[in-house]
């Protein structure tokens, strides 16, 4: 981990998005394929912010959709840093969607995205600034994202089920 | 769950996509969100096949990259169903990757996506048929099938981490 | 014009975009066409939210293009109102970019877009909510708001050039 | 400004679209967007081809919307050439429209694009053939592309507005 | 047929366009099925246009390409109809492609694309207006349509080899 | 042609697609020149994976629209090699529809397209392994080829009617 550190509010993301014809899927909602390329997209702007690197994405984890997405619908999407982890970062995503009509927005989704920094000329991982939580939720989603990431590995076949150590504190709490 | 039961392969869906420069990133690679929409679209195909319903994504867990899929490369996508939940299916891809000039590909990304059936009129979940594993594969990624959706559960908050008893038994083995 | 009038920053609207390859010219830059896309969506949203109402566009002035926008920029849209007239308001949108690696954004374009609100059962134009300028900016913007809106009727031939008080007034200032 | 001199209908270029879903607005007409993005386009050819040189766009004016377009429709763009100022031209667009069972077609947009021509190899500002207007209304547009010039450099806040006196002769004719 | 005949330059459409990076194939050039997916729009907007109904596609044949289309490439599309044969009708497309420096077009590439017309309340095909050729080209055209439609027929087997006797004829002569 | 000789099997390729709104044209069916877009890809990674070698799009014949695919529908391509002439290979496309609610699909298109393959560094034509023909249908696509390419050359001018000798033996059986 390089010396830097950074807060959360540094690399903190927002898009704002129309649900157009274009978007939609056969039931005339707004298709999660499409969605997901825009949380790419979000995510991808603040990783590459907090870490001042080209990243690329490699995994996503525990992405939600709670209910559908209705053409015309605005889109707003809060991408965030949860943890650096040496040359990689957990980006939170949060959906949120209102009528065009309404005033209100509601949270439709949410997500978890992983990206490594490349060296911009070796095209190899290297090191990133770690994260600064702040805020109470900050630091909750900080403390998890050691427990996800464990998870990752576990499903990943890269370390094995006993080695789950923070997993098996987490459910036996 | 509805009486009638189906193998995997009776929905087993296959995509072959060519990455075009319209579908690569900054650096010239299939951007990670264009893969998400491919693997969305045959993964949906193949859930309703399934299910013989409409069906809407509920969520996509575990979707890895391992290795940048360059522009020109053939794309060949697979997905299959792993278990059924009463009103909703998980489903298996993988994904396989080679040069237009090579003879053999490798596995590059690998996921797991939810849908929900819908039924026709209603538009309210709807029972779906149980799926039967028959290769060792197939028993191995249905008995796992329980612990992702418990793990699914107990980060959505729908759960209490002590009540994931699988997960616990998973991690202890 | 309606009783009930907001503010600019109630209805300030955020886009983020990254320059992928997909958006480029045959120069290998954002193409202008694909800019004046996200520039019309963010200002819709921008426009619908102030007047609660969906809204189409009527016209586009001012629309400057300062230098080139590269491939792996960020493109930061800021679309805020400027005035409302009767039935019309005027957004004004200002567009910053950066480069992936570097953490200054400057501004590359503004422009001006106009929008009709439309009754949601009879689609025909309605008034909406005046708009309270605060800033000085916004209130620079608020009063030359009329001066274009005069020149925009000169032009399309809905007022005659002697008619345009307020423009001669501006120029001979 | 280079010896060479063109006229208009040497350079004037037609594109006919159709109005697909994939180009609509959440009202199910054609997305304002997408217009700007054909008209670009159309523009972009229009230009490089009286200056014999690739061009960029530096600005967007007087482009007016008077009734939406629909789903279906047939949309035919006309771009031509107005006037040269040293490195960069003016382009008027009209916008026809007609419904397919239709076989007359109306006017239902204009614009003003401005294009640099760049120089091949150095990728600077170029000078660029004048125009000669034959037609009436060629020697109208000629004509006034000076004052929509001079009130373009005003907005943009590149000359004083009391330097503006073309503009004022033609608000005082 | 119905009574009313029509020329061909009455329904002559014209289409330019742009190869933007968006449209290119591995190699850098225009994708073959982009220019298919242009075609198809030009000849659609032609058939409407003589048939003034609603047209769907039947059939493409002797689509050629000659040589590839660059990057920034202009492309010229001219599509015009050849003969009607009661509910349906054939297009001619010829395709022609010059650098955005060069001021001299070459063709690229031509096709025979066929559609049919339907009943804008029955969607059943109706009758069409014939074709009047006038030209020596348009002449040349008309007659061989029999020919081209007659191997159709039999390549789809809708008639027997020994049924095609104008093209035994054409073939013979 | 090189000595090496490949089966069908070796190289036939699959696709699956959902028609999403965004494919589809003004009467809400999947738009003729999108479906040619995807039959381009198909057959363009068969070619490839035959040839081992980069190819180009030279021809499509015969492609045939029996009925409109509807919104929703699921389109399934599958590509093959027929035969190969010294540089170039004649690819057989099929279409197959169903409704996502069915179980059955029905033959809703099909196609010749042909490519020639490049030499990968002189992006000159290259020598391809010939096509070892198996089944019944296999061996009749192989052999009225030959047919379908004289009358190709024929079409366009490179050979005379009179030169055509399969072509008159095929009418005449």
């Amino acid at each position: 981990m390089i010396e830097k550190a950074k807060s959360v509010k540094e690399s903190l993301t927002e898009m704002n998005e129309l649900v157009l014809p274009n978007d939609t899927n056969v039931l005339g909602n707004l298709m999660g394929g499409n969605l997901m390329r825009w949380m790419d997209i979000a995510s991808a702007i603040c990783a590459a912010k907090h870490c001042e690197a080209h990243v690329v994405t490699v995994s996503v984890d525990h992405l939600t959709f709670q209910e559908p997405i209705k053409l015309g619908d605005v889109v707003n999407i809060k991408a965030s840093v949860t943890r650096a982890f040496n040359t990689s970062v957990e980006i939170f995503l949060e959906v949120f969607t209102r009528g065009v009509l309404q005033n209100h927005a509601h949270k439709s989704n949410q997500a978890f995205f992983t990206f490594v920094a490349l060296d911009d000329r070796t095209m190899k991982p290297k090191e990133i600034p770690a994260v600064i939580p702040e805020s109470e939720l900050e630091q909750k989603l900080y403390e998890e994202a050691g427990i996800r990431r464990e998870f990752r590995l576990v499903v990943s076949g890269r370390i094995k089920p006993s080695e789950a150590t923070q997993s098996k504190d987490f459910l036996n709490q």
